[in-house]
């Protein structure tokens, strides 16, 4: 069965406001970080199928459901489980 | 200047009624699939380090700040940028 890891992150030009309460909670610790941006991840477990068609699949349920394609960007790795 | 990608996973034995949700709303919009689980994905810019203290001080940001070790694990990998 194969699985796929998907992670959904904020284009470059587009503000993250999540990522820098993080920052600054982190600075609040004492840990001095450049940045932080924060994204999704989200691990889809496919019926049985070949690698091919599951990344056909995979792209197409990002453009029409995980993904906000005006403001975010994916990428994904697809393992067997 | 080092890179870390962190996952930040709900650990199995916790329910997760959002990727539930996303799993019921894939169905509807024709995408059967097994299981989808969502989680964090979180993107840190270090300061000048090697990768040894970078690690650690993932390892210790995450604890820390970045997960609820109750409920959650995570992951991660360093890149040079």
């Amino acid at each position: 069965m194969l699985k796929a890891y998907i992670d959904v992150t904020l284009k470059k030009s587009i503000l993250d406001p999540q990522g820098t309460a993080v920052k600054e909670g982190l600075s609040k610790l004492g840990f001095e970080v450049e940045t932080v941006r924060i994204g999704k991840h989200i691990e889809v477990t496919l019926n049985d199928m070949n690698r091919e068609n599951a990344e056909k699949l995979i792209d197409e349920m990002c453009l029409k459901l995980l993904i906000n394609p005006e403001i975010e960007v994916y990428s994904y790795r697809i393992e067997e489980e």
